[in-house]
């Protein structure tokens, strides 16, 4: 049997495309969201309490990367990307049912004009993501400090540190956006690059799409250079 | 646009009705479950190195309690029954998509003639629940201690004393059975009973269906009685 699921909400979020997104939420809390009830979801009384919650458990489907096949095994970048584990020891997006489940923090509820949206940070979601159902973390439920995590021992280390080119600098101070700054600083000293790709080329330009830009950058041993906001 | 899910696993547990099922999973470490992957999920290698991880998620259905019509406030048991809050400030199952989240321990991974089962304890589900994923609890990425969980500010309280009449102390001694003794009493010292019911006539006999009987219990002020075990 199987069961037919409906959005209950759209995520609009700055992240444009998969690669650079923080590998797991609350990673970079300057990523921030908004997450837009659709109707008849879009009632305020069905949210009456959630404020009292510091964050909420979103479940929601990856609606890019779908596919008709899944593999057994995958490659997580946590261990270089070479070693395998099974799928459901990893948290890939590739999954039979392509559903995925983020904590996030709940910054309000806006409700304006009969549009409802939740306003969250610490996101790690792609612009357009599907979400199926809201609940509130409970931490004496939810919260495990002690729970032994196998492979994924902690959180990746912010091991580089990030610079401005004399072009990604003035193109900043035109924007004017010091939200925007830290949040390019803390999306590049994880430093996103795929694991399993030879890293040794220091010429390479990597982008992603941010927002309404492509954000450019190279790295080198232990510096990110942003290399320019291209619109 | 909706999302068709299939199950890739059911669940076999104690609990036969929704009635005194823990109201959060961990609350009753004895309460234990198997999770039978479905074919072709029933392949170890797409569990491999799960079994480093001591706790993970089940995303399920609400397989009982699926309705066409959904209301936007519900009345938690925590809040007494009768003070009511928005749908999503709730983990409720009446939902819009009726789509559970649990947190359980995996205590092993059994792999016999082809049926591969995930061993699991501290389970709050009904059996024959459907599970569409399964993904590893990773403490840095899910456990937050420090959130602010509205009016769910703590695990409810064991608050009565479990005793049993004679004719249960004999059926419990002939099933010889440790463990059934420990469910029973973690089960019924939180005090099942819904709470907006009036709970002030004791002769009021209460009963759920767990296994293959229907226990029995009354209540009076501090005392939990377990009748019988019927077959």
């Amino acid at each position: 049997m199987n069961y037919s699921l409906l959005p209950i909400g759209v995520v609009h979020s700055p992240f444009r495309e998969r690669f650079g997104i923080p590998r797991q939420p609350l990673l970079v809390p300057e990523a921030k969201a908004r997450l837009e009830l659709l109707a008849p979801y879009n009632c305020t009384e069905a949210f009456a309490g959630l404020e009292a919650f510091s964050h909420i458990w979103l479940t929601f489907i990856f609606h890019q990367t779908m596919r008709n096949q899944w593999q057994p095994q995958v490659r997580p970048p946590r261990l270089g990307g070479n070693r395998r584990v099974g799928l459901f020891a990893s948290r890939s997006p590739f999954r039979p049912n392509p559903v995925g489940l983020s904590v996030v923090m709940l910054d309000g509820i806006s409700s304006q004009q009969g549009k409802v949206e939740l306003l969250l940070s610490g996101i790690d979601l792609l612009d357009g993501t599907p979400v199926l159902d809201i609940k509130p973390y409970i931490p004496y439920a939810d919260s495990i400090p002690e729970a032994r995590s196998g492979y994924a021992t902690g959180p990746p280390r912010a091991s580089k540190e990030v610079r401005f080119s004399k072009t990604a600098e003035a193109q900043l101070q035109q924007r004017n956006d010091a939200e925007l700054r830290r949040l390019i600083i803390k999306l590049l000293e994880c430093d996103p690059r795929p694991a399993y790709k030879n890293r040794s080329r220091s010429d390479r330009i990597y982008g992603m799409r941010l927002y309404d830009f492509d954000l450019k950058w190279r790295v080198t041993e232990d510096v990110v250079e942003v290399i320019e906001l291209v619109v």
